[in-house]
């Protein structure tokens, strides 16, 4: 399994795996469609139980110089650097990476400006040493999202309206490079995503509705998540699993929408087994709000 | 002390009171200016500890009736609700509120358009009633913020920067009735405040910092707080009180910007002495970003 049949042109295809699936998930894609994959695991972030068959190798975040030689010597130019499940492990890869390659003043720069500047600045780095960033949806776009309905449920039209405004707010907060979720009750917005993540806002509003600041019933609410308008989709895009599934009924919300075509689901099996189970509809809508 | 002399032409002031000092501090800003003050604590949310010799009665949030019967027998024609701090009790009077008054469905419509709708129509159902809401800082401007330093410590240039940042954000999501709180560290929205308020916002701020999400070092960051554009200012002003200092300095934030003339500073004096200990810089800029 770990080795591709044509599609070789571009030789083999290295994927810097943090935590999470979705590093999987675009090696299986990959795979499936005859590319030879390499994954470079990062210690302490990927997950060892979810590998497989795959040719790999485990990389300490230290390890850059390690990494460069093991990628040139595998015979890989494109990278798949899946960062955004796992953050803060990529935030030392990249200043590890910013030290060796000595362009440690470019990544700072990149710091002042989010994690998006950052991440298009380690593709700069990385090009610059002979290394080609591609995105997980561009080696394997079948994990990205097709418009409609993802799960059995679908929102009713006030949940429309819900959704309408999320991606209102969303689009409005784009330039500020903030978060790509927002948890909205009816036409009131109960939670924007900053750093924290999307698991930790749904956690949030789980935690409003137990202290009873919120008091609608369950059941309504909708978790809309929507790529930054700037955002370099080459290594984040927004991601949903079975976990946000399990974020959304906790939280006590109807659903979740995300934009068609700029959205991955890990696992998605287990995803719709979850949606249904926990009667959460899962929509992916038009980009324009 | 709960007597006034003189600027009684317009009856006493009730202050129907929620939790925190700044209905006391209102209610003791009007006293000194000569006004009759009847505070009217709610049960649950205003803070006995800060009764001094007010007069005062104490109402369950479902004893409307018996509130307005009271406020007619004090002789008071103007009300100040002061509900930001404490907002879900007052939600909870401003549902009985309705009820009595059998004006829910306007109440409800008002819902869907988040509190500071909701807020309004509170006003417009206490109006009906023949009383009139008028805001603490009209009957107190003093309590409010004059433009420039507060405290002894002022921004850097790169703090300036981080505020402009913060606000023009908060000008962004004004149309969405949210939050009036974000985190800004350099140029990077840390955290944007939704329901939980300010406090809940500055407490993930500092576990962000000690799960090393945050990386920079402490010192930096500024926590940023705005009115809503559209913001009935007669019963819901930002807010920033000593506690807030104390959330700033544990978040490993420099300091605190507000807008002049439309933020409330709750117990001055212990403010100005949590702001010098903490080495955290507060300052009031003109509301444009």
């Amino acid at each position: 399994m770990n080795g591709g049949t044509g599609n070789e042109t571009r030789g083999p295809l290295a994927i810097i795996a943090g935590g999470g699936v979705l590093p999987f998930a675009i090696a299986d894609a990959a795979i499936a469609r005859g590319r030879r994959v390499v994954l470079f695991l990062v210690k302490g972030a990927a997950d060892p139980a979810r590998v497989n068959s795959h040719t790999h190798h485990w990389i300490r975040v230290t390890q850059v110089k390690t990494l460069m030689a093991l990628m040139r010597k595998e015979g890989c130019r494109d990278i798949v650097l899946i960062g955004a499940m796992n953050r803060p492990s990529f935030w030392q890869v990249v200043s590890s990476l910013g030290e060796i390659a000595g362009v440690l003043p470019a990544l700072i720069s990149g710091l002042r400006g989010g994690d998006n500047h950052l991440l298009s600045n380690v593709a700069r780095v990385a090009e610059r040493n002979g290394f080609h960033v591609v995105g997980g949806h561009e080696v394997a776009p079948e994990i990205l999202v097709p418009a409609g309905s993802v799960s059995s449920r679908t929102p009713t039209a006030s949940q429309h309206e819900s959704i309408q405004h999320g991606l209102q707010l969303l689009n409005a907060i784009g330039p500020f490079d903030v978060g790509q979720g927002v948890v909205v009750i009816g036409q009131n917005v109960v939670a924007v995503e900053g750093i924290e993540g999307t698991d930790a806002m749904l956690a949030r509003v789980r935690d409003l509705r137990s202290a009873g600041r919120i008091t609608t019933k369950r059941g309504e609410g909708v978790l809309v998540k929507a790529p930054k308008p700037q955002q370099d989709r080459r290594f984040d895009l927004p991601a949903i699993g079975p976990r946000t599934i399990r974020g959304v009924e906790e939280a006590g919300l109807a659903g979740i929408a995300v934009v068609a075509g700029q959205t991955v689901i890990a696992e998605p099996e287990e995803f719709m087994r979850e949606a249904d189970r926990a009667k959460v509809f899962v929509v992916a809508v038009e980009a324009k709000a």
